[in-house]
């Protein structure tokens, strides 16, 4: 059998980009480097030195990817080609033998094909000359047809090969330590991430090192989640650093033998990231608590978002979800969300639920859309849609004789970790409710990928459920949704959670939406959520409707409580009910609790858009909208980034400034007297009721009111 | 998020097979070393010194998968465990800690399972204890549900891990040795494989080596296929051996500089296979046609069933489903069987025909079926199910609107390599019939694997398909298929390929079948066939019809041919129009062609089936028939391996001796006189025709009769 198919029907159907002067950047199929990624950092998990890695399916890069570029060339080039991988190359169809590494490209238009394998990394390439540059305008393909346009990141180093890759270090020292009999207790002083260091050790002996985000947890050398142990053997006195990071505020450390150090300090470890986003108020406790949000995002901002440091290290799509929302206000680093959606989407077949999870993979589509509307990246879309699609018809093949979803099985009908008796079994309000709003995105996603056949399909499956869904859980009697049906029957359960999303997603009509307000969102004798995870929908619902104040009071006084329990992150659970250990405890261990936990950090999102108001109306931010909210302060202030630029706002009762440097929307606000403005024209558009366009870029809108809210 | 979802219910729901006292040998996830193990054979194609990887999907193990057994002890028992990758333990659902390589199970029923991690060689296992061994009634998942019997081959020590497999080698000589100037000419007699070793090699210089099947191709030092350049720099004579595996008779060694060497060797790299079949005639040449065959498809057996070994080194399903049918034949080697669907498959999604040839789809499910008739291995089918069922949607997804087949965008339509003119284009008859077939193996394989509404699915459509095929494609006026359907429009070019397996496959009716015979299988004027690959089928329709002593003039002339051109391999194409070096020409290269092909080893399978005339009628051999027929040879004489043991053959006109250790069938032959036998019923089946039940195992049966054919 031969084997040299010209196949170059595929390439020939695109439309070939032309290569531009640019600078080269590292390339791969797109998702691939993120998928890979992602299995070294989940497989960093470990339970007391245990190897634990996910449970479900992990995938993996292509060994052997195609790259492709039709380049124009005024005059002969010389490109240097690196790859990562065995490689080969094909200039206008003709294989070239003798050294790669550098290519002679004549003058005119040619076509050059670049085929990498590579079975422990992604296949990858870096490819320069004087107009030629790797980017992704070069398409790739995993077979010989099927070109897409290729994945980067910030790989614009040639030696920079992106399997280096590794998230920096920097030294950080010790806040205190305590000497024991034979150990040493070290406080950083607050919850931190990274490698210890023991200073100047020597002599040997096995070495034990029991890692706490608690002092408590530290000194419980059989029960803390995790810890390290070696055997050391050195006559020199030498600085020794830890192999794997790790998460903790002490760390307890236990010398056997005739081991000594001088001292302990650490190497921390983080994504670097800009706090774009600022806020501060008239409230300390609420600075404080923005303050210990944001740093609780950062240590949870890795490689991708993840749940939290010390334990799952995983990627899990429902927090991965709240972590896009909160970076919107924080970092805006848009590569940091869409890795993580190619690490959670991985590759077809569809096996499972995103993490097994039923509700996970609803969360999923609808961070494909926020990062639609907040980047306005046409093109991440375009690219995922087709891994949309089949997960969809994963989703819509699992579907019961009422065209809804029940847990099957293999699948695991999440919803929240509650207090209070929740079934899981047959049709839940709240996962048809996601899956009503994951057709709606796949209907926007299918428009934007061209496909408007696929659109009026997904647009009609979406209003054909969202009828099954008042029909089959809304009760008149309950003023609410129920939780679930069984057997075909109404549940009389009422749960926050469907009621929350009906809210939050503008399903209810106004009569509909005051029901659950009073019977759920402010009732005092609705089911306690006791998350983070899920107050974070809970509030958003509250201040969607307007109830910035009473909002303002549970975050002092949730968030503020942790704070008085001495939290340095925001946790994975809080309960005020509970007192002392009980606090550090969860999935009945005794530290089991996470004590720095991503989901933990929604005020920056709560106070982003529901304080300072700014919120986009259009993808990319193109419009906007900010309607600055006080919640009973005296002041705030701060800055939302966006995709061109920073939204800065201050407000108090009497003046409001608002400055953008792209895009433009109206300022709302409501004031008991005439406003006026610094400049533009302020419009009256209902009682005590305002708007001002802001449309000038870099200049301060200045509004003088008096607050009636 | 949590993570310790204790998700045994894919488990529990597979009633657990029980270990027994048995040899532990590595486990893995089914298909995964195969597949694994096929990226680095296919990859080691080279073209004069550049990488030539295949142009389809590689696929990969997955990388994380997990192991599981129920074992019930009498005593408590100490299990060594064994990994490739890094893993974790649980007994009966907890996490092990601390060393792992050795656990103490207690007496009683336990749950063990092991996952394990490894991106770049295929997760694998060794468990060993008393009574303990993993094997293949373990189970193995690559999520958390789903369990399926692990896979394994013959990797029963603990330290030889399945990812150091490497086929073995053993040193020759050479034949002749013709120094040139600055060069060696090195001839070792025969068509070989391996590695060249030049002993004694010192001084400093660059090494070349041009590898030749022929002596033209190695003394085309601008032209050959296959070479090896390297810069030497030795002080101290020492023995060198080259690197990479290479297909040769010649070898053109120069060396430049101070460049040194006493003599020059080689290590002849083979895939250890026992010659099970055997066959001697009373014709010297058939004999010579024999084991050439017999030496084409032990050299193109290797680590799988590949094509050829010179060039392309590749799994191709077209070629591999021939050497199928061969090997029955000669090793009876199920592994290599297996193991070759298993990597020509790959995994889900399909994203292409296998090799991207539409015919190469079909042979797959064709050559499934095979195996399963030829060894009986239910449990392999009922392994393999899934992914017949996936790519069977593949193909069924493709159908235009009359329901057949044509190839569409990245489809490669092959059938053969012909020197007339063949259109590609519309609906073959060819590719109709071949996904008739492939379909009524769906049923037949739903069924093995349970299921039997899936059966009964896919036996409508291939007899909607048949239909079709003679509505579509019959010509009365032709007494023929027609070739293909453009537009609607019958064309009017007969071809010999759905013909010769229309045949094959019983579709037509007598006098159908005697049509074709004179229309197209012995008309002088229908088109010729000139590769081997084409001639195994036509040959086969002949013997099919009882044209055995046509067929051994054209074994004769056709292979004889080829020997008497010096072959000590058979070719990939040969034409007896051709001379000289056009006989080593192909795609447009002066060495093009190789001269080592498995398609060109069908004499194997001709005279194992149609002369000694063995071949299974029910899975496994459990039923046989034997049907001598010497096609005017004096005597024939020859063992046919089984799934049981062997069948021994001989027959002359007077005389006919066959001894079978396994399973029960009948001997057929026709006797012009009334015939005896040493045991057993002669029974008269017709005129002159006569049958004796062979079901004594390993006895002789003796057959005195008067040969009548």
């Amino acid at each position: 059998m031969k084997t040299t198919k010209l196949l170059l029907v595929g390439v020939m159907l695109i439309s070939a980009a032309f290569a531009r002067a640019g600078a080269a950047t590292w390339i791969w199929y797109p998702g691939d480097f993120e998928i890979r990624l992602s299995n070294n950092m989940q497989n960093r998990r470990t339970e007391r030195g245990a190897f634990y890695p996910p449970f479900w399916r992990m995938d993996s890069h292509y060994v052997l990817v195609e790259f492709f570029k039709t380049v124009d060339l005024e005059a002969p080039e010389e490109v240097e080609i690196y790859a990562e991988g065995e490689y080969n190359v094909k200039l206008d169809g003709r294989l070239q033998f003798g050294k790669l590494d550098r290519l002679h490209i004549p003058a005119g238009r040619h076509r050059l094909n670049i085929r990498v394998y590579n079975q422990l990394v992604t296949p990858a390439i870096f490819v320069r000359g004087k107009t030629v540059a790797s980017d992704t305008s070069w398409l790739v393909t995993f077979k010989d047809t099927e070109f897409v346009n290729a994945g980067s990141w910030n790989f614009n180093d040639a030696q920079a090969t992106p399997s280096q890759f590794s998230l920096p270090t920097t030294p950080k020292a010790a806040a205190a330590t305590e000497r024991g009999e034979a150990s040493v207790l070290v406080d950083f002083g607050q919850e931190t991430f990274g490698f210890l260091k023991l200073h100047g050790l020597k002599g040997k002996g096995n070495l034990s090192v029991y890692y706490g985000e608690s002092r408590e947890e530290a000194l419980d050398t059989a029960g803390c989640e995790t810890l390290d142990r070696l055997y050391v053997d050195r006559s020199q006195p030498e600085d020794f650093v830890t192999s794997a990071s790790r998460a903790f505020r002490y760390a307890n450390i236990a010398g056997g033998g005739t081991l000594l150090f001088d001292s302990v300090s650490m190497l921390y470890e983080y994504m670097p990231e800009v706090y774009r986003g600022a806020f501060r108020c008239s409230d300390e406790e609420l600075n404080r608590i923005w303050d210990i949000s944001a740093y609780t995002l950062q240590l949870s901002t890795r490689e991708f978002f993840i749940d939290g440091i010390k334990r799952d290290r995983w990627i899990w799509s429902g927090d991965a979800y709240q972590s896009f929302l909160m970076s919107y206000y924080l970092f805006f680093d848009a590569p940091s969300v869409t890795r993580t959606l190619y690490a959670l989407r991985g590759k077809d077949p569809v096996a499972s639920h995103i993490n097994t999870i039923m509700d996970y993979t609803f969360y999923w589509f609808m961070g494909v859309y926020d990062y639609y509307l907040f980047t306005g990246d046409e093109r991440f879309v375009r690219q995922m849609y087709p891994r949309m699609e089949s997960l969809m018809a994963y989703a819509l093949g699992r579907r019961n004789a009422n065209g809804m979803l029940e847990g099957l099985s293999g699948d695991w009908v999440f919803v929240d970790w509650a207090e209070f008796a929740m079934s899981k079994k047959g049709e839940l309000s709240f996962e048809q409710l996601l899956f009503c709003r994951s057709l709606e995105v796949m209907a926007t996603c299918a428009e934007i990928a061209g496909n408007g056949e696929r659109a009026a399909t997904y647009a009609a499956l979406s209003q054909e459920l969202k009828q099954k869904l008042f029909d089959g859980f809304w009760s008149n009697e309950k003023n609410a949704f129920v939780h679930n049906r069984e057997g075909g029957r109404q549940s009389s359960q009422v749960t926050p959670y469907a009621n929350i999303f009906a809210v939050l997603l503008g399903y209810l009509n106004a009569a509909q939406t005051q029901a659950v307000k009073q019977s759920v969102l402010l009732n005092p004798d609705a089911l306690k959520i006791t998350t983070p995870y899920m107050r974070f929908y809970e509030l958003e619902a509250l201040c969607a409707l307007g109830e910035q104040e009473h909002v303002l009071k549970e975050m002092k006084s949730y968030w503020g409580g942790m704070l008085k329990l001495g939290a340095t992150s925001f946790w994975e659970k809080y309960d005020p009910r509970e007192s002392g250990a009980q606090h550090l405890a969860m999935y009945g261990r005794p530290y089991g609790r996470s004590l720095c936990h991503a989901w933990g950090a929604s005020p920056l999102y709560l106070l982003g858009k529901y304080y300072m108001g700014v919120q986009p109306l259009k993808p990319g931010y193109g419009e906007f909208c900010i309607k600055p909210n006080l919640g009973g302060l005296q002041w705030i202030e701060g800055k939302v980034p966006t995709a061109g630029g920073d939204i800065a706002v201050y407000a108090d009762a009497k003046t409001i400034r608002v400055t953008a440097d792209a895009g433009q929307g109206f300022l709302y606000f409501c004031s008991a007297k005439k406003p006026k403005a610094n400049m533009g024209a302020v419009e009256k558009v209902g009682d005590n009721e305002y708007r001002l366009l802001i449309s000038e870029h870099k200049k301060q809108y200045v509004v003088t009111y008096r607050n009636a809210q």
